[in-house]
């Protein structure tokens, strides 16, 4: 008898029926004889609700009183789902993250967790009872105040208390099918995945696929955790993401699948002057101002003018914000001018046999080149490879590659294994 | 500067603009020099709400899911109410049951407080902030799990942390000026009475004054702290309840107010053998249902028979479980029938100065048999008449003793002082 941690998310709760049809699905895995801990986010819009709550009460409120405000919500949603799991005959015991033991630090809004000490869910397990509990939530350990964990919440806190736990695996449901190759809206060959290393996963959900959250991803090859990501609405195999040992990586396919990003903005800061020390000092003032960047590109020196320019890449959102905060920098770095740009998307093609195959940057760059697509930035890891592109382009990158590394689902063999040249 | 515990009710920030408007009077009282513990309800609707949605899930909700879940209101109001506050400039943090030291036995939808411990909010309190506690809700003593205190909960959560730490008075707010000498919807020269004993109130809640709820008062009198029932709509001073020595007593009002109420049914047990014993298995069978009984009448046994008839009202919800429980019981009491009437309402005139005042009940019956008003039971305290009568002469009843104990308000001098025979 195993332990399964389930993670379910708004759109799996968001009314109802859909928390009855999560309940049926609970019983059946505990029937099994798993024992079962679940992790529940809050119902369909009930953060956006409360968030709209808080901005008619005060424009900036104080982020320990939105924490919480929004933990109300997953309170809700975890004790209906207990109510439908009792109504069906089975003991459900629901906790807080507090209660679960999931131990924060008191950053709010973006609490890391610090340890996670599942004393009393383990007492309810062992007592027959299926546990759930609330996800995106947890107790900071000085201040012992409810805190949230912030984006990708919710699937951190379910790998985490797997992880403590011991689970066999964390299944993380939601309303697709898996990981595809690609995303479905944009190409509509694209696969699902069926198994994906901790690495391929990363490269995938940090060049947009949304999938899964970094965070999460991380905290699960931290602990060699096999992540199970399936659908609530079906009971088809969905994506496993797990450790592949090298002999199988062999084995493995040379490309898991093409992600992108839209709302990607990008600033060159024009006549950088090109001494030690420069580079640092720009990135200093965006990290300063709270941004996080992503792509960074430095030109070769002009001989004849002792400057470069240097152009990274940074959400859209947050344009603003760093072109201010470079601005005011100015005449302190000694740039000589500032240009901006948020008409680009990325395009990122991941796969661990990059790794062994040489020619697989050729073979992309040949692709975009073929379907007209011009190419701003390039990026390279040992598993990916990303390209910022016009963002009109984009649905024609991803489709060109998509094609160009034959991950086109044709009816036929899904898998394209390494080792054949390809 | 001493301490104010304030608790408003669900009309009072039943949205975004009522809880603005409550914030503006708590930075009002703290800028007054007062520091400041409040103590808030759910929402409006939203206690309806959630027992709604659990409905659609659960027929019969387990009663630990439904604490878990119907706490979720509270902790949305006091979390917007704290970010009003901030949003004014002051200092406001908000604190669940558990986290302000309600502790309570485990009994889940009526829990008990057992002890409060607010070690939390005087630590806030010291720090110069606003102190907002979420009322209704506390912590099991020994499971740790969440708890609701039922009915009167969130006045009882006000008055037991006001005894706790210490405060000068518990503001107890609410939709309505204070206590009045009738129920203005009927009578509409009722008086807002400015003072009142907490045995007078003791007995116009438990004669159907829904204002304050028995358990809350019972609390205050035993720590001897002032309750001020007054509006969350004005600033004009409502109604105090306090302690008043003998002395001043003697100058209180004779009579207090007229309290009534609807939803009352009574059960006639007839032909009960009059041997001892009787009387004790009936109630005992009623009691072991989870009825609480209100007045009890006994007939002067028939000689001829050995047998009498014992008569007792309760509400009227609880009719057909107390019908059932006896009629099972009927071979073990040896009663000969059950009769039942649910159409009947109760009416009461409370006033300390009954114990000196001769003559009140007398005076009383005339009012209503000059209104041409039947009595059919009859029960008295030190301080209070209560008679029975049928549920659609229960307004009249109510404007004819208010009219007889002159506690019309003419406008002019509105206290009615003892000492002058009236």
């Amino acid at each position: 008898m195993g332990l399964v941690v389930q993670k379910y998310g708004g759109s799996s709760v968001a009314d109802a029926d859909r928390i009855k049809a999560v309940a049926q699905r609970i019983v059946a895995t505990r029937k099994a004889g798993n024992d079962v801990c679940v992790v529940v986010s809050a119902m369909g819009d009930t953060t956006d609700d409360l968030l709209d709550l808080a901005a008619q009460v005060a424009p900036l409120p104080p982020a320990r009183e939105l924490d919480m405000l929004l933990t109300s919500g997953e309170r809700i949603s975890m004790a209906l789902l207990a109510m439908a799991i009792a109504n069906l005959g089975m003991e459900a015991w629901s906790f807080t993250g507090s209660q679960a033991g999931v131990i924060t630090d008191s950053r709010h809004g973006k609490a890391q967790i610090i340890d996670v000490t599942p004393g009393r869910i383990r007492d309810a397990l062992d007592k027959g009872r299926i546990t759930i509990v609330a996800g995106f939530q947890g107790v900071a350990q000085d201040t012992k105040d409810v805190t949230t964990l912030g984006r990708g919440g919710s699937d951190t806190t379910a790998v985490a208390l797997a992880a403590a736990l011991g689970a066999e695996v964390c299944e993380i449901y939601t309303d697709v099918d898996g990981v595809f190759t690609a995303d479905p809206r944009i190409v509509t060959t694209a696969r699902q995945i069926p198994k994906l290393s901790y690495e391929e996963m990363l490269e995938m959900a940090s060049s947009g696929a949304k999938i899964l959250h970094l965070r999460c991803v991380e905290y699960a090859r931290r602990f060699s955790l096999p992540i199970h990501v399936r659908s609530s609405f079906s009971t088809k195999p969905g994506t496993w993401i797990l450790d592949i040992p090298p002999e199988e990586q062999m084995e493995a396919p040379i490309i898991s699948g093409v992600a992108h990003e839209r709302g990607e903005a990008k600033i060159t800061v024009v006549g950088v002057p090109d001494k030690p020390g420069e580079a640092a000092q720009i990135f200093t003032v965006v990290a300063d101002a709270g941004i996080n960047i992503d792509m960074i590109v430095q030109n070769v020196s002009s001989v004849a003018t002792g400057r470069t320019d240097i152009t990274f890449t940074l959400p859209s959102t947050e344009l603003t914000n760093a072109m201010g905060a470079l601005t005011k920098a100015q005449d302190q770095i000694g740039f000589e001018s500032l240009q901006s740009d948020d008409q680009i998307g990325k395009v990122s093609l991941v796969g661990a046999g990059m790794r062994t195959h040489p020619g697989v940057t050729a073979k992309f760059l040949s692709a975009l080149a073929d379907a007209g697509i011009n190419v701003e930035m390039i990026s390279t890891s040992q598993i990916r490879i990303s390209v910022v592109v016009r963002e009109h382009e984009l649905p024609a990158a991803v489709a060109a590659l998509h094609s160009a590394f034959e991950l086109d689902d044709t009816g036929g063999e899904a898998t394209v294994y390494g080792g054949t040249g390809r």
